[in-house]
């Protein structure tokens, strides 16, 4: 049976709450409740998790831990990850040292640039390399998923690469759209997009208010 | 008219890509050419425009600038947007740091924590003020949108101040869901989640070619 995309999106903040109320030693949550910690209904939990088989017993509510450990098998998370950074600047500097990914099973073991003031320096424990070195070294240590930090009009090369080198999924911080053959994966992380989607309805807010009775002026 | 959120949410990336083709001096570009750069059904671009009225003329494309200016208008892009960001430890500088905010109008002008060591300390040219200040600070200059990057234990309570000092969208670098009340906006940017959505595929495809004959014991 095919999941909808929706559905395995969803999953990953089923497993951040189930995280956080085990770590406030929880041990049984309602889909009531759980709900409430997401802002999505009781019914629409139930039936995600309806997709992967029996959880919780009627009237009982789940099992904080079990649940948990079963939306991380379902999402692969039980294993380690493998992922290559290429663009090692300001940015992706700042991805090296996140501390969020580790726990979660997901490790930066390799790193490109192409700056010569970049490559060949430490960061983090590991050696910048030349991004022309990326397909022997993904040969040799292969990687999961390929994090592309460059300027954007390097970030479609550097994805071609990486998919040549046989990586199946992109984490993309560069503002771009990119083209990719069937089969591979893309997740676009862009502040900008994300305050873009907003400001239409900040504005159309301020319409509002303008309209009862502040400043005409200012509609549009 | 309600314009759907999945078409607000796509007009960004549609302001992107047009700003990448006005800067490679294109002036007009059809439907199609506009699709296949974003991954995007020419119809579904033709369908998405047509919520705003009149857009390019049959079998002429689009005006670059005209069709940019417009989503720009649409989205609220012609005007600046002031925010404030919360936390200012490694995430929050780097935050601070971003160049990608400025160019599209958006604007940290102030910066809150609660740490002895960073308030008061100066960053990208901004002060740092206690989080205790927060409401008189934003009452005084308000801001459009809050930008949150403190631990996840402490979002919540940052999220509520926001809220009460009148803020009305959030962009959350804390990996949690916070609750807002109704009007009140709130954009998650979370690497791990988008990584974890790409797991679950990633999986799939290693049973898949563990299926095709390399190593039955590593299928579940």
């Amino acid at each position: 049976m095919e999941i909808p995309g929706v559905v395995i999106a969803r999953l990953p903040l089923y497993a951040q709450a189930l995280e956080a109320l085990a770590q406030k030693g929880e041990e049984v949550v309602s889909s009531q409740r759980l709900g409430e910690a997401l802002g999505i209904t009781p019914a629409q939990i139930r039936k995600d998790l309806s997709y992967f088989g029996r959880f919780g017993k009627q009237g009982r509510g789940y099992n904080v831990a079990g649940l948990l450990g079963s939306i991380r098998q379902i999402l692969g998370l039980d294993r380690q990850w493998r992922m290559a950074l290429v663009g090692v600047g300001r940015l992706g500097r700042a991805i090296l040292s996140y501390e969020g990914f580790a726990p979660q099973g997901f490790h930066i073991v390799h790193a490109f640039d192409v700056d010569p003031e970049v490559v060949g320096r430490k960061f983090e424990s590991l050696v910048v390399r030349h991004v022309r070195e990326l397909e022997e070294t993904l040969a040799q240590e292969p990687v999961d998923i390929g994090v592309v930090a460059v300027p954007p009009e390097a970030a479609q090369e550097v994805i071609d690469r990486l998919v040549r080198a046989g990586v199946r999924a992109i984490l993309n911080y560069a503002p771009m759209t990119p083209r990719v053959p069937p089969g591979v994966q893309v997740r676009r992380i862009d502040p900008v997009v994300l305050l873009e989607t907003m400001t239409y309805y900040l504005k159309g807010q301020e319409g509002v208010r303008f309209l009862q009775g502040r400043d005409p002026l200012f509609l549009r």
